[in-house]
């Protein structure tokens, strides 16, 4: 594919964006439906081509090229079909994300301003390898009415070209305009993606921490994503000890190689006595490498922690350990070292929670939870494009409300600024009101 | 300044600003009724600083170096210091922005999911040269819980520094985190500051649109502004052309160099030969330069616009006028030429003006009313930091509430994602529900 050949698709997607913008939700749903349907009706030609990506995959785990992990999760099924069909029906059926009139508010008499909420436009995504992550974003952007372009790992090519064909014929057959949703194949395009400023409104990159950061680096187009996951789970010291164990263990082990995962654990003084031992032999049923500051060591015998252990990513069976002081102590280390994505505080003190959770600048913060629960789908937002760690527009997982914007809708009778400016100035009513913007509501009246 | 100094002024804005996260809003707004005292109680010092600087300004007026608007723009005045002061007061007064609970849902029972509105952290803000501005940003970032960086135009150096004192010194009485706000001079610490993508959250620049360009070209950290303002006034054939040529001249002259003034008037071909001579009229009376397009010109004896001045931000008494042939054509020209900023309908006909509005994909988008009421005072936001021409986070005139984002609070009492998961997973309830977060909620029961 060459530039131009991008910047055409990207040009098809822009005008796409227009027209989708003015879809009802019962237009954009019923297509949701139909892609579903067609997902479900053509399992064998996706099980075909995924079995490609799957073979190849393997070739590449031989050579040691790959994880088995990785390979793991490229691998379809019959009923992981269905399950990325019922995905793309359980988006359906959401609200409608658009459309709605966020406030409106009374400037004077006869003159009312609407806030409501629209499509952010067209949104680029990258993303690894679980195919259905394609399907997951492009049914996404279609709900919300957001043309998407949608770059995948070439690890799973095969699987995304066949899930991207079935959607795009069934969007069409379901009237939704042509050239709302694009496929980009090759690396390359990626770096035309990030000069196209005027073209693409946001970039939802999903991948290393490296490769995120390059993105961030290299382009003026607003950027939500994260680079690490460094979370921190803290064992206060008016903690139910059995539930930090319990909170600890599934924090680091339910899946240690998601960004949600638990990577330093802070464990108040006064109870690491008690609890380093119990949450020392129940790691160790897991497997889990322990890294422990000075005053862990002096508890259990595990391996040394350095500095960098607690700025570290492990997204293994790896987990780091430190006593700290006080509350305030572990405050300060996770502002020092986290990465604001997601921190949980176990404790049976109401106010220590309450401290907690209001001093650190992370997108999630929990009290009495695990830290796995980062995630659009437990958090109800039907699925996720991504998680945010920046504090821009959109926190933690972003669903259907991070893929929209808001416009403002101004409904006069004729109002000129000079009516409110200079010596005789009138005054502005400035009144809230409950009320939806409908097209042209006062020549209605 | 060094950098070395500027890295210190930055990061003691971070530390300050999780501090100020904290406080409540009776705390953040009893300082700005302070500050507001403060600069009445200080209007003679202020005065003489501004005489500083506006007795440059003449001289450089005299060399030809300034225009008179600006030294104009720079005077203060004892009724002026009086409307600076009542604007604190005002921004003292909206609802707090911040703890707001936005949104609650269950998402299995004694597990709940809140989305709460918390400060962006540090926003760093670099604006011209009216002293209103360093005001105005300073009140609306302490009101809404951030740290804020200022660097206001070289012109206004000694107003800047004597407000910024008045503001650091009340602020500081009344308990307000030392290192909140930070006031910077040389231009070369722009630079600086653009680099420091780790501390700064947000950057706000305001200024030509040259320099916006820059800055968004320049950083990682996310910008919100606007280069351009080409705002349009569409005149209907279904328009009250009484109307229509108050609002094309309210739109244009009312105050010609600010970025909500239209630039361009589409006339529907079917009103025109009514409509064109009236508004010509009506403009020269105002010395409002014409340039029209052939159409336009067969009926007005007008300039001949070329294509450059459908892209041109005049900001000056000029205006280009094209005719159409349907409103469609009027759609296509703005999405063209348009730079997402403010668009006008002039039509007594619903329908139209929704196909308009719904259409256009411009942050203000409005019917029957002067493009110039694009304003975050007008708007009833209390005053605004800028105005935004991007999709992301915040558009048009960002105020209060484009200075928040969100956190989600999440309260357990133990909850395991491992109960979620594999062959006997738990489903999730996921009910929304009216709720405000209270610290440590569930404890409380």
């Amino acid at each position: 594919m060459t530039e131009t050949d991008i910047e055409r698709d990207v040009d098809e997607a822009q005008t796409a964006a227009l027209e989708l913008a003015k879809l009802g939700d019962e237009e954009r749903s019923a297509a949701l439906y139909e892609i579903a349907d067609a997902i479900e009706a053509r399992t064998d030609e996706i099980l075909v081509e995924n079995e490609t990506d799957v073979e190849e995959g393997e070739r590449l785990l031989e050579d040691g090229e790959y994880t088995q992990a990785l390979v793991d999760r490229l691998k379809l099924s019959e009923s992981k079909i269905e399950d990325i069909a019922e995905m793309v029906r359980s988006v359906a059926e959401q609200d409608d994300p658009l459309g709605k009139t966020l406030s409106a508010r009374e400037l004077d008499e006869d003159l009312e301003l609407y806030k409501v909420a629209v499509p952010i436009g067209v949104v680029g995504t990258v993303f690894e390898s679980r195919p259905d992550a394609l399907v997951q974003i492009a049914a996404l952007g279609l709900k919300s009415g957001n043309a998407v372009i949608l770059k995948g790992g070439s690890e799973a090519l095969h699987s995304n070209r066949i899930l991207f064909e079935i959607i795009e014929d069934a969007a069409a057959d379901a009237g939704i305009p042509d050239g709302w949703a694009q496929h980009i194949e090759a690396r390359e395009d990626v770096d035309a993606l990030l000069e196209m400023d005027d073209a693409i409104d946001l970039l939802m990159p999903r991948g290393s921490s490296a490769f995120v950061s390059y993105i961030q680096d290299n382009t003026s187009i607003p950027v939500l994503g994260h680079t690490e996951g460094i979370c921190h789970v803290y064992v206060d010291d008016e903690a139910d000890l059995s539930m930090a164990e319990d909170i600890a263990f599934d924090a680091k082990v339910q899946y240690p190689a998601v960004c949600n995962a638990v990577e330093t654990l802070l464990v108040h003084e006064d109870v690491a006595d008690e609890f380093l031992p119990a949450i020392a032999d129940r790691y160790e049923t897991a497997d889990v490498e322990i890294r422990g500051d000075e005053r862990t060591r002096d508890i259990v015998d595990v391996e040394a922690a350095t500095e960098a252990d607690w700025d570290t990513e492990y997204g293994d069976l790896i987990v780091s350990i430190k006593v700290v002081d006080s509350l305030e102590a572990a405050i300060d280390h996770v502002t020092a070292h986290g990465s604001k994505h997601t921190e949980s505080i176990v404790t049976e003190d109401a106010d220590r929670a309450s401290a907690f959770m209001r001093s650190l600048d992370s997108a999630s913060v929990f009290h009495n939870a695990s830290t796995r629960f980062a995630d659009g789908y437990r958090f109800g937002l039907g699925a996720e494009v991504g998680i945010s760690t920046g504090k821009i527009h959109a926190r933690g997982p972003v669903g259907l409300e991070g893929l929209t914007t808001y416009k403002y809708h101004l409904e006069g009778d004729g109002h000129l600024v000079a009516t409110y400016a200079g010596e005789d100035a009138a005054p502005f009513t400035h009144r809230e009101f409950d009320g939806e913007w409908t097209p042209g509501r006062l020549s209605d009246e």
